[in-house]
């Protein structure tokens, strides 16, 4: 058997995709990028990132138009939006070697248990949580503004005895490439913990058309602000999750610190693309109230968004 | 002293008091309208109503720029925005005769409170809920498009104990002119009765940009809209008050039967108007939140509602 240096796949050109892809290219990992409405710039000019806190980056990269093409990686990483991630499945099979790793780069909850069944027994499924302000300026332009550590859980594969071992290695490739990665020892816990920052700023970012700094600055919304993140911080507690004391004030604190930001979601209404609900709302809420917690104002946010999401896809 | 029949001044020259106003004149009441932005073309070209309950009305009517210019009334109705009462104080004071009667026709709680004290002693105030689909269409262009019931109740004046008999006094007037009127011998039930259509309707419109109509299609807003109307029944309940059994289940099908309409709130924010967030939902939040009441819901839409109505004044 052939011995050769670790491969990565990205699935999904967007800014994340293209933000962590292109980090590990150029601390000289081995990345190839399956692109879809981008393949052609990508090819053309490669991938540039202007980032705040790397400064600026441009590399051709190896980009692929199919999955077909693409050699076996042994990590897949899915920066694609979670509402892709079925038409994503056998494409990522495709590109996986044998016992390959899976990281769904993904906000909300249940987006690993959806892709599951339709992966192979001997490939490994992570969740990796993005804590990065970054957008997509232009087809194969990035924009980075802030932050990029990433938290990584393990939620299935052929040997759970070495999840977390399998989850190491993962935060140690994202070290390697100068980026601050945390191995959780549950993946839901990562997942809840997230949940706090994009339950209110994602939401409100669509549902007020306004971005961070406006939001905090203002009384009333970032009371409302406080208010949601206490709501996800009990819906964990409900899930039997113990969040780190302290967590809601922590990410307003980083938040107010940060740039002014517009949220995925915001982007993803601008442009009348389906809105990540199901993982982000809909799913935290049904397993709250499965646990007898009632989370009124996220109710109410994601009753909202839900109307506003129709209607724009309508339109 | 002269004997002569009762005359009724028109404060405010929107749809409500332009509507009312111009019934009440058709109806053979004299009636003298005070106007600001609408004098030179009501002067012109008197008021006209289209109207799918009554038909076509146009009449020349007595116009006015200024309250120094009346003959003093014996009911002035208030058909001015909740937010401009203190500037019009003054204006109401001047052009009421002893013991005049003057109705709030406004929605909200707390709104006769605010004006009482810049009134007479010896001036009677009352409130009045309207249900009805007006809009205006133009300058002294009134469009109806359905119901019109008037509900009234007493708030306070020189001789209490006359109260009821005054509130009935004001329903014949608007019988005569052949408009369905109520009265109420609480003034603050009748109000919370109206909010119960209020808080949903007028908030949402704002928040979701939309319509009844659409409003009531979707099965998201629609809970939403059955959760707030729930919401503000349960405050009324603290506050002490009994609401009629089934009431907000009444107003969600009497809205599912109306016309597809845009409720007041929503043309106030296009117009950049202030929107009258004191009177709707602050005070009702304030009073059953003293009744040990947290209206959760209610609370997160005055929050995005302060939001973007600040948002949108300082644009």
């Amino acid at each position: 058997m052939e011995s050769r240096s670790t491969r990565i796949g990205i699935i999904g050109s967007g800014a994340i995709g293209g933000f962590y892809g292109l980090m590990l290219a150029r601390a000289g990992f081995e990345v190839h990028f399956l692109l879809r409405s981008e393949y052609e710039a990508v090819r053309e000019q490669g991938l540039s990132l202007q980032s705040a806190v790397h400064g600026q980056v441009h590399m051709q990269v190896n980009a692929y138009a199919s999955a077909a093409d693409m050699p076996l990686c042994d990590w897949l990483l899915v920066g694609a939006k979670a509402t892709s991630n079925a038409e994503l499945a056998p494409l990522i099979v495709q590109a996986a070697a044998p016992e390959s790793r899976v990281v769904l780069l993904q906000n909300g909850l249940g987006v690993e248990d959806q892709l599951r069944p339709a992966l192979r027994p001997d490939m490994h499924l992570l969740g990796g949580l993005c804590f990065i302000c970054v957008n997509r300026e232009a087809p194969g332009v990035i924009r980075h503004q802030a932050l990029g550590a990433v938290n990584l859980g393990y939620h299935s594969g052929p040997a759970a005895g070495t999840a977390l071992a399998i989850v190491e290695e993962g935060a140690a490739l994202f070290h390697a490439a100068g980026i601050d990665s945390q191995a959780m020892e549950n993946l839901d816990q990562a997942r809840w913990q997230k949940l706090v920052w994009n339950v209110p700023y994602n939401g409100l970012s669509v549902l007020l058309q306004a971005s961070t700094t406006p939001l905090m600055a203002d009384a009333d919304s970032r009371l409302l602000i406080q208010q949601l993140m206490a709501e996800v911080v009990q819906g964990a507690q409900a899930c039997g999750l113990v969040l780190p004391q302290g967590y809601a004030e922590h990410l307003l604190r980083i938040t107010e610190q940060m740039p002014d930001y517009w949220p995925s979601m915001y982007h993803d209404h601008a442009q009348q693309r389906p809105l990540e609900l199901q993982a982000i709302y809909a799913e935290p809420l049904a397993r709250a109230r499965a646990a007898g917690c009632h989370l009124v104002r996220m109710e109410m946010l994601y009753q909202s968004l839900a109307f506003i999401d129709r209607r724009n896809r309508q339109a």
